[in-house]
């Protein structure tokens, strides 16, 4: 139960990408394509997880994980994918900063 | 204003570690030694930034971006921070998953 927010833990190396972001107070239909984002994303290939937290000022980090860096470019082209990014600049997003990671070595506290 | 919570970016690559954790209800001095944290980490050689955000139902996602994997080597095996690591086992988190990576690339909206 406390483990659900966690993305697993595959074996190095494989790719992260770390999307931090400060939202706008617009609504305008966030909540529904965010989720639905998610949903999406967990069926491209090469999806291996993701992690979410936002705080209350609205700052918030999202940080998905991916097999290898085609499956992000694939995501990052998808067409729904990008009318959401689109609606991201104009609408959603103060400010964002998107960082792509090859992650080298992890490890849990269990 | 807007951009205060974002790291810089730095030409890369660089590293980063992503640091996601589930708070216990336990509080136990943990405010305190987080900020301490943040400000002794800042003062560290090769540290080049933080992102942090926690939402209200204690999941968060901190990442510390760093010059290169000597830096990150230093700062874990800090001793004041390494009593905090032992704290944070204990006492503040329910679970945790730390991910060392690299970065490659990174853009922003602006």
């Amino acid at each position: 139960m406390t483990q659900s927010r966690f993305a697993p833990l595959p074996e190095v190396p494989y790719y992260a990408v770390v999307f931090s972001s400060l939202r706008t107070t617009s609504d305008d239909g966030y909540d529904t394509i965010s989720a639905r984002m998610i949903e999406l994303a967990q069926k491209q290939s090469g999806f291996l997880g993701a992690e979410s937290a936002r705080d209350v000022s609205g700052f918030g980090i999202t940080v998905s994980y991916w097999k290898d860096e085609e499956s992000i470019r694939n995501w990052k082209s998808h067409a729904e994918h990008r009318i959401a990014q689109e609606t991201g600049k104009t609408r959603w997003y103060e400010h964002y900063i998107t960082r792509v990671c090859k992650v080298e070595r992890s490890y849990s506290l269990k």
